[in-house]
């Protein structure tokens, strides 16, 4: 029968660190079954491990979740646990990393801090909060432990929140700005399809769009796949892990084309 | 008693795709062994992957083996499972990748394009097949769905071929490509230490040969093992990964020193 | 329940030799557990491999940790087995990679050479031993096959040492340099934080210590934590993974701000 599911997502690169969390993981809950998101994550890019934790969980079985991306390691920030209302828990620092997760998991539950200190390794480092603290009560939450043992309720209005690009629709165009890139250079824009849609009554495959970004103007269509156009040449898609507007290059990198990063603002208008 | 085994090999990078792709597997096989070949497989690289799975097959339990590398993703290429002799089941896009791998499992006993819905995912995107399509149908392969369950028999004929170097034996040498590079920088060359042999009438440690790549001529050795010769100093061996002929630098990257890359021409000579 | 442990650290980078190993490990043990510590160890770098097996067993499972940096592969260096004296089984080459672990892990209880070919693969390349010798022979001591079966008994004394950076208080100072560059750019030095302590009688959150370096002297402070200093400053701090000096900049490199490398000369001296 299979173990207990176990995601694990964080920034601690291409190092032991990783490994060190699950050897922890598996010390406590030996038959976990432990799916490592990424740990390439941009290096204390909250939002970034936000954007890809969101994206992934409605594909990822019920169990827990354990993100790590925390530059506030050993200052006061609150180490904590977040029930989903589809079953999941959620644990990492309270830094706004897990809330659109929980959002996507059916929302918040229950909130809790990890004050318990039966639940963290014997000895705390001030650096190193993954290994110490949030992977054993990561492991024990996913063996049963119930998420009320791990620390007292808190208030989720009291969590710490997560800033996001705007989304306006403006004299007939669309302000809107970078939410994420990837690793194929692919860039995820705040808003949605329909927000497009809206602009010009319809939304098909080969519409065309004016796209602003720094100084440069571009003419983009609206395609369902990146094989839909030649190598080199833009699109505008639905991006199948979001759900939401990208833009891309059919084999390249549009980030290195337009310079494109978190919050870049972008303007999308009817060509 | 341990689960069905399950490869698992793309060009997704470093982001969460293929930790997503695992949560599909697990969710619907949850006991399934996932062993992830690669995912920095080159960018669009079919022929990279396709070696790269022909060379990892023969030391993989038997199993079923994902392999994604899809340029024409939400193009009209086609989904494809092979039943390979020894027992394999190769599951992936229908543009070559596949092929090398099944010809090295024994050859291709049965091939079925994968139409049958009923394994994909309720929602397909345009864009990520592995999440939707390839994913879900090997997990239900890997659990025992019969391949005929997948999607209709092809004539294995009718696939997608791959091209590869010439290797060709004219005026006392011979004349060969790069197959592929790896991460160090060692490059294999197709053809086999019996071309080389064939050359001389022997083939010896220490035998040398003129290499002739780009305007360059060098004179390396064959050595059986990258300790034979000095930091720094090229050698001609038996690539370990491919029973193949392979060209690499102690300690350093012959692909640098010699800017080889995929199809790179190469003569090679007694010298 | 659970399978026997596997640890597995090796610089095979990014291709697909790792899986192939594991593939070759879950062919001989199905329901192994295999924690891949890292592949991206500095490649030849027998002591950064060593730091990082080091530095994680202690919170690692009782089990069998596979390590393979062997820039000695094909050549005479021997195969070995250590036993530690908390019950676990390192597997590598004898050229160092595996001692400060062992000893970390309670000292050496008894040390193997692995001749027994009857637990290789029949087949052993000259280049590819991680594959053909060492991780058959890992999975096969995972599985509970006994040491001695592995191969012939050899003195402890016997096994090829490793080269540290010195460590030495002089002139009311220490004289170190550095062990280990992370992928964070965080260096650990050799020596400990009671050799600080023992510089000014003391060691407390916010003491200043001038960090000479190349031509460079550094105002730097002991802090617990690196979010205790701003974006972009120094500071020194307990190493969580170690147990030991570091040396970082807070959400910055300091390898690349000071020029670090194994083995730089550093000295540390009260301001």
């Amino acid at each position: 029968m299979a173990g207990p599911y176990v995601s694990f997502l964080t920034d601690f690169g291409t190092d032991t660190a990783p490994a060190v969390c699950r050897g922890v993981i598996w010390s406590i809950l030996p038959d976990a079954r432990i799916n490592d998101l990424t740990h390439t994550t941009r290096k204390f890019g909250i939002r970034d491990g936000a954007f890809l934790l969101w994206s992934a969980v409605p594909f990822l079985p019920v169990g827990v979740h354990l993100a790590v991306v925390d530059p506030g390691v050993g200052t006061a920030r609150r180490p904590i646990a977040l029930q989903a209302t589809r079953g999941d828990i959620l644990v990492g620092p309270d830094n706004g990393l897990l809330l659109p997760a929980a959002e996507r998991l059916g929302g918040i539950a229950a909130a809790h801090v990890l004050e318990n200190r039966a639940l963290w390794r014997e000895a705390v480092s001030h650096t190193f909060h993954g290994r110490d603290l949030f992977a054993p009560v990561a492991a024990h939450l996913a063996g049963g432990t119930p998420i009320g043992e791990a620390g007292p309720p808190i208030d989720a209005s009291d969590l710490v929140g997560l800033s996001l690009p705007d989304v306006r629709v403006r004299d007939g165009g669309l302000d809107t700005g970078v939410l994420f890139v990837d690793s194929f250079g692919n860039s995820r824009l705040a808003g949605q399809p329909d927000d497009l849609a809206g602009l010009r009554g319809r939304l098909e495959a080969g519409d065309r769009f004016k796209v602003q970004v720094g100084g440069k103007v571009l003419d983009v269509g609206w395609q369902p796949t990146f094989g839909a156009v030649a190598p080199g040449e833009f699109l505008l898609y639905d991006a199948a892990d979001y759900a939401g507007l990208g833009i891309g290059v059919n084999q390249g990198s549009a980030a290195e084309r337009l310079a494109l990063a978190n919050d870049t603002p972008i303007r999308i208008e009817p060509a």
